[in-house]
């Protein structure tokens, strides 16, 4: 039996007992794994020096190195974010609906956890503790699958939850990390229909393709995001340039940042030149198209593939448009459906955008920088979904789970 | 261009239109397609008579006859379905969620349509109605792929549809039907990712699995029921008998039907003689496990592979167990995640069995026939879904429709 069909059945055991797990013992169990991420810090930080050392050694990218780097204060995050888990509300048990049938038969809607997650993503250790945490506290079972640069962190990691998870009544079979990190176990994860009920990939754009496109298990499409900001014919100034200044600098590398800045013409002739200079001021790049140029020489040419790409890096596409209409039009054709802000001091142009342009999150003057679950008020988040199906945006506690009808009768049959 | 790329493009433009169509409208069309139906009532019958002449030919079974034909009556129904779809409410526009962050952004959470939906269906015309008026009512256009058996009903009613449409508001483009209805066109619309937003399959295990395994497009599992009834110990022994003949005897047919009986060994003892003459008296095979046989010798040997059946027929398997476990870890192998009840006077047993049985719709004390739309209330069903993601049990208008985060600013960044 190969490592992956034996981690997925041996969640899929575990999955029945913690769906059926009282909070508090969800709840002891996140305490026991922060407490103890605490007392082996040391072992983890050693364990993730080695794999900086090995990625060194293979002429990672320092980005790559920076997001693969554990601290002490991002493992007292990790730990910390833990322990607020314990304060949300458990969603599993909630009565959603509930209704009473003429025949007499006693209908509820009851939430209860999805089952067994399996997550497959890239670098960040901290997505091992953050997933297996959302997973526990949600009554699910959870078969990780990190990159290889990240292997012994990970694999520490997963020691340490496993082993606290030993100190409780819950299985620790809950919390499963495939071994071998190559591209089979991942292929065999997609697979793995009825041991694994949904699979989340977070990392690139090719990882989240090649998931999307190759797994019969259902999926949870998250994070590529090519949001524009447009800045229409009556945007406040100063506004507008604050807007895209916070989409595009504050933290280029997330999903979230704006990538193409759409602009009225009107508004062009008399701000473009200004905004330009403060977003050169700020390290950005700007690629713009030939009437961005006409109004601001210090932009350099964009080509057709700039409207598709999301840099996650300070570029920044820019284009003139005539109208709303040409905006939303260009939004349809490149967006990826993740999140899209107009500027404008005009209600009805805001009404429009809202309505009219299909995105996870679409935002009347604020940045594209608040999808996020945190910002959200959702206090935790395992991904932004970028689909229809299931889950939009940022993805809380409710939406690990599901649903099931428990109907109660006195004998009817139809 | 293909005639599914074509297709499901138009379908796609048009989506765009329907989903910020009024109420009004789309109730509108709904009664303008139920008149039409009525007035072309011949012309329908006349084409589906030549599908059925034709498929006589080619030697179809009388069951797949009765599938396929249509008659005034079923006719009649079809309009009435699309006329009580106007008097159920819009579910889209709805906000479902409202909260006021401290930084002032007002964070709506507002009911969309999917976009497009993609039916492939075998053979029953009727969904060819039921799935246009319920993407309509939706806001959703509607790519249909039926089966070629009945390609020339099909076509006809999509042409009634398209014409009724052509009479309002709406774009006529919302309702596609895929013209050559061989395998091509189908492995192409599961592959229609960004021009299909979700496909639903209805029809035989083998057509679904062949969606699940082949489509990149989201997929709504539906229908494969493998259902049980689980006679406690305690059980009223009328109350089982009826519940057990009305799941088995009522429409053997339908996904909600029960297809395994386990008893307990005890109930068995006294009542499983009694209960398996009123099954033969129906006209009920019984395939029983060596205890079941010994308790009742008209029963014939069930095979292993008979647990994992779903006969669709006047056939029954019956297995005794020792145990409430055992009859739950018998479904928990053999049960397709569908509808299981148990018959019990035994709160206790009643209470584990609907918490621990992992299915959408547990029952104690009732019919598993009960797992369907119209029964649950919804007023409008498009299939019962057996997968846990976005939609489980039957599905009315909520489950054809997503979300979007609408988000009011006045200027905030991060």
């Amino acid at each position: 039996m190969s490592d992956v069909r034996r981690k997925t059945e041996a969640a899929r055991t575990a999955s029945k007992r913690l769906a059926t797990a009282p909070a508090e013992e969800k709840n002891t169990a996140l305490e026991t794994i922060a407490r103890t991420l605490r007392e082996e810090q040391d072992s983890i930080l050693e364990c993730n020096s080695e794999d900086l050392r090995k990625g060194e050694e293979a002429g990672i990218s320092p980005a790559l190195a920076d997001r693969l780097k554990l601290t002490e204060t991002r493992l007292e995050e990790m730990a910390r974010g833990l322990e607020e888990l314990t304060r949300l509300p458990d969603p599993v048990g909630e009565v959603m609906e509930r209704t009473e049938r003429e025949n007499g038969l006693r209908i509820e809607k009851v939430r209860v956890p999805l089952g067994v997650i399996g997550m497959i993503y890239e670098a960040r250790p901290n997505v091992t503790v953050d997933a297996a945490g959302l997973a526990l506290k949600t009554g699910n079972a959870v078969v990780l699958r990190g990159s290889s640069s990240a292997y012994r962190s990970n694999a520490r990691l997963v020691e340490i939850i496993r082993k606290s998870l030993a100190l409780t009544p819950l299985p620790r079979d809950a919390v499963q990390l495939v071994e071998d990190p190559d591209r089979e176990a991942v292929r065999e994860m997609l697979h793995s229909n009825g041991r694994i009920d949904v699979i989340i990939p977070r990392g690139g754009a090719g990882l989240i393709q090649r998931v999307v496109r190759e797994s019969t298990v259902p999926v949870l499409e998250t994070g590529v995001g090519n949001c524009h900001i447009y800045v229409d014919r009556s945007a406040d100034p100063e506004m507008a340039g604050r807007i895209v200044l916070n989409g595009k600098t504050d933290r280029p590398a997330v999903c979230n940042a704006v990538e193409t800045l759409l602009i009225h013409r009107e508004w062009a002739d008399h701000h473009l030149h200004e905004l330009g200079e403060a977003l050169l001021t700020a390290g950005v790049e700007i690629r713009g198209c030939p009437r961005t140029r006409d109004r601001f020489s210090r932009a350099v040419p964009a080509h057709d593939t700039d409207w598709e790409k999301e840099y996650l890096d300070r570029i920044l596409a820019v284009r003139v448009v005539d109208s709303l209409n040409e905006a939303m039009e260009h939004i349809d054709r490149y967006g990826t459906r993740h999140s899209e802000a107009i500027v404008t001091e005009d209600a009805e142009a805001a009404r429009r955008f809202l309505q009219e342009v299909d995105a996870a999150a679409v935002y009347h003057n604020a940045s594209t920088r608040f999808t996020d679950g945190s910002q959200f008020g959702f206090g935790a988040e395992i991904g932004i979904s970028t689909q229809k199906l299931h889950a939009r945006g940022p993805m809380g506690l409710k939406e690990l789970t599901s649903c099931k009808y428990r109907v109660l009768g006195s004998g009817q049959v139809r």
